[in-house]
This record gives structure tokens, C-alpha cells and sequence, in this order.
């Protein structure tokens, strides 16, 4: 069952996947793997500053007929609308099949993850809850009507797919530390969940994803004590999330993964 | 041994209870069932407008030595840190054994939870993150120094409870809605067992409770469907809750419990 559904998605020519966030780390890699895996439809990219995506350009270049990158902003709604309007016109019709939100923060410019109450800072904190926990809700607000799956024949169940993090587990916390970037995780895990309920009625699968430690940007000040085999370089980090994702059936609508498969506590 | 710790807290006459959001609902009822429980020490009381708390004035005057009401704002950091000044002032002491931190929303104005993703509103939405989520993180971050136990002898544990709600438990969501709300819980949740971490090394006792269905203003619009037996006066939840507060001990920090001390899973 899994694997025809999957196989549906990704051979369809008519297929839309969007990835947000798809300059760098985990969401260039993810278009890079969906475009050497042989996604057949269309894709779009969306990052903030399309002159800096290079990478992005240059696939575009490539294959403009399939791949378009579009500026959107996921703590700027109006930015987000406009995005939506530029999916619809490009494609031609109100669909996304798969949609995978990869932006996020755990440190910006000179701020980085509390290591302890005393340095909180509220501005830093609000920003962790606009881009990681208000960002994937308002993308999803926006996006998910064009998922509406079940009025339409022969299409197979569309996936809203957010990268979260292990470190959003509260059951799970043992260590603490890094507070604004868990509690906006931990929020995003549940707002993924609350959706999940409503966009599930429709036949959307909706699901939270932990990419493991990935040598991206993010990661780049924290990786000394990780042992090298549970660093991922993002390809793989990429591949892995995209064979969870082809696996996912509806009855895995909100739940919350790990890159190997395993469900995480919330 | 979790009796007499209790016992030991709330017959202290140097003992400081510290209530947030005081002015109305469970947290001028957890006030109140303090003084008629036997509270030997001082109480606190904070509120965003002290002239329009009727209740907490007449308080005031009936017992000015051992009670206070300091006005603070949980989204104004800098009224949080004037009001850690005059704690510290009035005790003549740089002491809290017990912090309950009962400011919330649900709604607010004309601005009601979220019935569907369509309708969530971001101005709203961080509204909630800002008083349910970073209220209670800059709460702890400014009262918790004054809460270091250990190192004072003779000092029982001292207590810093927020109150959450079950809905904010994300495996327990089975149905969707309050999208806000929801997330400004879970992650305030997050932030709680966060905090214990740090705070439990120093010998504080954090947690989250879940009051149950409270005749408040909070709740006024959404009872209907609530049955008689499951909706608590205030006064019978401000009860239940100090019950599960007396009897914490160290091994509870970090945990979430409901009104009838059972733990709610996150
Ligand atoms: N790397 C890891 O080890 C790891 C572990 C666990 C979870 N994760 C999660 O995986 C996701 C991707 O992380 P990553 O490692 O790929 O990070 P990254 O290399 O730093 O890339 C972050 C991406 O997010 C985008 N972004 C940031 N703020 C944005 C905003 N306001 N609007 C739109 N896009 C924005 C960036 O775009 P710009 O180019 O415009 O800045 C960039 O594309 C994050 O949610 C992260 O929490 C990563
Ligand atoms: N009632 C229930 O059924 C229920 C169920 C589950 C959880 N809870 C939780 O219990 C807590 C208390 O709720 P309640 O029912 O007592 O609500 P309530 O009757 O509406 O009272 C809310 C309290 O929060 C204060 N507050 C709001 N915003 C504030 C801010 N920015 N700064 C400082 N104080 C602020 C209010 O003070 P002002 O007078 O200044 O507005 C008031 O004292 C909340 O966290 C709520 O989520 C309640």
C-alpha cells in the first residue's frame, strides 16, 4: 500500500511538491534528492532572497519548465499569499501533493541557544516562536487549502511534512537547555498535531519530522561531541526524510518521526 | 515526608507565596484558599492593574502586614523585574518558597480560540505565545534566583507550579482546535520541564498543573457542554491544586499533573 502511493506521487507529471526554506541545509538537499530521485511533477522551492540562492538559480536554469523558486518570508503572511498566487499561476491549477517545511532557526546573527535561564532574551525568544512555531502555521493556513485531496479522483493523499527536532520532545528531556528553540519546537509539534486533526478529515497526511544531526549551518556551532556516524551530511539527512515520507499512509497523520522510521514521544 | 515538607513550607512565618495573576479566576482563589488554609507567612499578589483589584485590596487591608499586591505585567519584563525589587524590599529578604503562576488567555477581546486553521489570526496567535508562553519563562527567569534553596539551611524545597492545561498535551489531542491556545501550552510546557532541569539542580520543585474545568471568565464561553460534576468553582480547584502542591516532592519535578494529582502525559 505504502510503497504504490508513494510511487503515485512522485511519477505523476502533474504532481506539485513545495519545499520552504530550500536555500541551504536540509531544504536545498531536499530538492536536490527530490529532483535525483525522479519526482516527475513540478517543484518549487521558496527561500527569502532568491538573487542568494545560487544553487536554486542554477537549477532553474536547468529545468524551468519543472522547478521554480519563489521569495517568501514564513514570518511575513502577506509574502506567504503572494507565494500561494505565484503556485497557482505557475502550475495552473490549485494543487500541492507534498509540502515540506524546512525553515527554521536555532541561532541568529549573535544570538544563540540559552544555556541557562539567567540569558534568556526575550526578543531572541520571540523570534524562535515566530520562524519555528508561527511559521509552519501560517504556511500551512495558506497552503493546505490547495491539498484538499479527497474531492479529487486519482489523486493519492497529499503530505504536509514539518521539520521539527528531537530536542522539542518534552517527554523526552532529560538534559534542557537551548529553551526558546525547544518550547517553540515543542509548539510546533503541537500545532503540526491540532492541524493534523482538521487537514486529516480531508485525507491530508500530516507529520513531523526529526532529521537527526545534519552538517548544515544550524548545527555548525554545536557538532564537537557528536560521534561521525550520527553526523549526517544533508543528502543523506534528505534521502532518508523522503523515504519516510514516500512510506507515510493516513493512519500516520500526526504523528511525529524520527529520519529512521521511529516514532519520537511527544 | 512530602507532609511535613509541605507542613514545614506553609506554617513558616518567614515563608513568601508569591501568586501571579491574582486579580481574578484560580489565581485569586489559590489568594484566598492560601489565607484559609493557614499560609503563616507573606503572600504576594500580582496583577496588571491594582486600582481595578477590588478583591485583593480588601485583602490588603485586612491583613496590610503579611500581604502585598505588586502590579506586573507577565509580557512586560521590565515591570517583572520592578516587582522581584519590591518582594525583595517588602520581605526585607531575597526569598520565595512558592511561586503559582495563574496569568493566561484563552481569549481575549473579541478574539476568540481558533475553531479552524482558516481562521487562525497572527496577531492573536502570538498574543497567546507572549502571555502563555514567555509570560511564565520571564516569570521563572526574574523570581527563580530568588528561590536557591539549597544553599540556606533549614529551607524546604521551594515550589514554582505555572498552570497549563491538558489540552496543551500533544498526545492527548484527539480533537483539534484552539490552535493558539494549544501551542502556547505545549510549548509553555516545554519550557517548564526545561527549566526543571536547571532549577531542580538548585533544588526547586517545577510543574505544570491542569485545574480541571474552572467557572472563570477564562472558561465562561465554552461550559455548555461541560457537566455539572466537571466544573469546578474556583475555589474547589485553588484547593485541589494546593493539595497536589503540598504534596510535591523533589522526585515530581518537572512533571505535569492534574488537578486530582494524576500525571498527564505531554
Ligand atoms: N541541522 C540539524 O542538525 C537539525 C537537527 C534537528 C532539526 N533540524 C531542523 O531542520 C530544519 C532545517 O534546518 P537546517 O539545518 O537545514 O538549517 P539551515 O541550514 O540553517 O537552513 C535554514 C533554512 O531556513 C530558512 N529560514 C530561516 N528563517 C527563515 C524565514 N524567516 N523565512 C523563510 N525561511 C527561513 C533559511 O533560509 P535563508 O537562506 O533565507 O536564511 C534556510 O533555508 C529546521 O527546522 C531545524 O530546526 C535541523
Ligand atoms: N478556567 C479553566 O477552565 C482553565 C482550564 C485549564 C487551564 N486554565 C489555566 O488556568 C490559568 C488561569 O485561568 P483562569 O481561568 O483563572 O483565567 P481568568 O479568570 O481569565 O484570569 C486570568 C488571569 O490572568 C491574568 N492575566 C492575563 N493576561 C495577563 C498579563 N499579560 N499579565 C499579567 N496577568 C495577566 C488576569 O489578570 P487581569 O485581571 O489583569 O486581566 C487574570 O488574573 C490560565 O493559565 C489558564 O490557561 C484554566
Amino acid at each position: 500500500m505504502a510503497h504504490s502511493i508513494a510511487a503515485d506521487r512522485s511519477s505523476d507529471s502533474n504532481a506539485v511538491a513545495v519545499v520552504v526554506g530550500g536555500s541551504r541545509g536540509i531544504g536545498l538537499a531536499m530538492v536536490q534528492s527530490l529532483v535525483s530521485r525522479g519526482w516527475k511533477g513540478k517543484i518549487v522551492a521558496t527561500c527569502r532572497d532568491v538573487e542568494q540562492a545560487d544553487a536554486l538559480s542554477a537549477l532553474w536554469q536547468f529545468m524551468p519548465d519543472r522547478f521554480n523558486v519563489l521569495s517568501m518570508d514564513v514570518c511575513d503572511e502577506a509574502s506567504i499569499e503572494e507565494a500561494v498566487d505565484e503556485v497557482k499561476e505557475w502550475t495552473g491549477d490549485s494543487r500541492v501533493d507534498l509540502l515540506v517545511q524546512c525553515a527554521g532557526i536555532l541561532h541568529e546573527g549573535d544570538n544563540m541557544p540559552e544555556t541557562s535561564l539567567a540569558r534568556v532574551d526575550a526578543d531572541f525568544f520571540r523570534r524562535n516562536l515566530e520562524v519555528n512555531l508561527m511559521g509552519p502555521v501560517l504556511v500551512a493556513k495558506h497552503f493546505s487549502p490547495l491539498m484538499i485531496t479527497k474531492r479529487k479522483k486519482g489523486r493519492v493523499p497529499s503530505v504536509l511534512a514539518a521539520l521539527s527536532a528531537r530536542v522539542g520532545s518534552i517527554s523526552d528531556n532529560g538534559l534542557g537547555g537551548w529553551l526558546s528553540y525547544r518550547s517553540s519546537k515543542a509548539g510546533q509539534n503541537q500545532a503540526m498535531r491540532t492541524m493534523s486533526i482538521e487537514l486529516g478529515r480531508r485525507g491530508i497526511i500530516c507529520v513531523s519530522l526529526h532529521p537527526g544531526t545534519v552538517e548544515t549551518d544550524l548545527s555548525a556551532p554545536f557538532r564537537k561531541n557528536v560521534k561521525p556516524d550520527k553526523l549526517f551530511p544533508a543528502d543523506k539527512a534528505a534521502g532518508m526524510l523522503l523515504d519516510v515520507i514516500d512510506s507515510l499512509d493516513t493512519e500516520d497523520n500526526g504523528s511525529f518521526f524520527s529520519y529512521d522510521r521511529k516514532l519520537i514521544p511527544y
